[in-house]
């Protein structure tokens, strides 16, 4: 479950008031806020905290991350010259701290640990818009109007996320999700042309280092497809699309969701009702399941809900096997 | 096009500065809003300018609309008693200005007036977040955890919007749309079960007056067929949805869309591009397609931009049917 922990207080405590970059920079308090969420709920595997905006920070593209807000560019991506503002990360000597926290963590965990990076849409946009966006209007506006220059940034950015993920990878990490947070936003002609090669580029390139590779989007129901094509070997899924449909838009690919985090701030009763659909709709899924939310994990959610779940879903034969 | 005169020089100087729900109380100036598009660009049908949290503000609920921000409102829907601040609207009483408004276009106008209301989903979200919300966490945390209590408010608005809508009708309103712009957070599961039967009743209430019912959402490809069994005659798609798909999950339904309205700050060649896709796309829908954009105008679209396409819709085959 992602940022599982954002919700618990002993997130709160070591977290503090202080920068989210400036913390993810400290590997002993990466390590101790990547276990809470193991301790608490005894999940099957541990996602690293970070941000996908990590690499980009660290090469100095001039990346903060407001509170409230998300990612913001003081000086937004606008066309050819910036290019040369995105060079080739260099994990060990840009990232060193995400490395150490690899490395500690694998050290720590009796369950895989899940390295991750950001897909070249979904990071492209937080760079051309300047920040989060509603319509993506000045994203699509450079694609459509300046497909070269286009294709050339999301080269560079799946560069910049297969160096982070193989780093991940070579630190010890057991799997690695690639998070195309906004590609719901596009139509599936445009998702096949202006982002499917980036996004192979990252997949093709980590294939030597056989671990699974996730692949996570939402409001991706019409490009389960194609995400699928583009390589991963697990397919994320919301709850807007239902299983069964998943299951035959990702062809060969094990799913990963779909329960709605909204769900979860329900009576137990119906979190459990919710969880039993999941499990009847993933029995139709012949490649494999991964019982998990279809988003990340709201704040308000109270930790004892999540817990129940856990257990609800390990006493499963599905959620068990 | 939906919002198509907001981004008209001659829309912004007869709006001036003051209060959305000001002007939409003034019936001369509704007539002019709604007149500016259709002049500039020559479509096929007029679409009444107004908002879905009219009739809601018209019975004293508490609505703002601020600008960049959309609707407020300031003691949103937390429980039982709030029930009794929704009365049933009079249309004559409450909304004098906006039949006032419908009667006047009619008489001026040659082509289709349509007329709208908000879907009882989209509006319940806003009374019980109290503004746009990113998750909709209270709205399905209220859904979940009391579903007597939303059914009954989901029925109260129905009445709400049906009574809107037939008065408009009518006043001499061609057709009408029934926006249901946040239903896409919704699975498909949870859609049928606590939205489908209220949106159903305004849909069966209006059945009577044989006009032309148009359904509208956005990331509603998965519940395309559920938005269909609800009773609309025309069900809007955005362009996250390929029309060939949204044709065999509509059954028997015409089909509104599906433009990405970000296409249109392309340069002109793209956006004829993307038409051409509409109407290749489209010419498998053997039930009827009306060209149109997936959502509303975006506010920096150049009006030029739109004046060419909808010339060169009317100019295809398909476009001039």
């Amino acid at each position: 479950m992602r940022q599982a922990g954002r919700s618990l207080p002993e997130y709160k405590a070591v977290r503090g008031t202080g920068h989210i970059l400036e913390a993810i920079s400290q590997p002993e308090r990466v390590v101790e806020i990547t276990l809470q969420p193991i301790r608490r709920y005894g999940v099957d595997a541990a996602i690293l905290y970070s941000d996908i905006m990590v690499p980009l920070h660290a090469i100095g593209f001039g990346v903060d991350i407001v509170p409230g807000i998300g990612p913001v560019i003081a000086e937004p991506f606008t066309g050819k010259a910036d290019l040369d503002r995105i060079r080739d990360l260099d994990a060990e000597g840009d990232t060193p701290y995400v490395i150490e926290a690899v490395r500690h963590l694998v050290e720590e965990l009796t369950i895989p640990l899940i390295g991750f990076a950001g897909a070249p849409f979904t990071l492209a946009a937080y760079l051309i818009e300047g920040g989060p966006s509603k319509n993506y209007a000045k994203t699509k506006s450079l694609m459509y109007s300046q497909p070269e220059l286009w294709h050339q940034l999301a080269d560079r950015l799946a560069d910049l996320s297969l160096a982070s993920l193989r780093s991940q990878i070579l630190a010890g990490a057991s799997a690695v999700q690639l998070f195309d947070s906004w590609a719901g936003a596009l139509s599936i002609a445009d998702y096949e042309h202006f982002v499917m090669p980036a996004s192979r580029k990252i997949f093709e390139g980590l294939k030597d280092l056989e671990v699974p590779r996730l692949h996570f989007g939402v409001v991706t129901g019409e490009l389960l497809t194609s995400m699928s094509e583009a390589g991963a070997d697990v397919v994320g899924v919301d709850w807007r699309v239902s299983l069964g449909d998943a299951r035959k838009r990702v062809g060969d690919k094990a799913i990963q969701g779909n329960l709605d985090p909204a769900v979860c701030l329900a009576p137990y009763e119906v979190v459990q009702q919710h969880a039993d659909r999941v499990f009847a709709e993933a029995a139709t899924s012949p490649n494999g399941h991964i019982f998990n939310l279809g988003h990340g994990v709201l704040p308000e959610t109270n930790p004892d809900t999540l817990a129940r779940l856990v257990d609800y879903v390990h006493a499963h034969p599905i959620g068990n096997s």
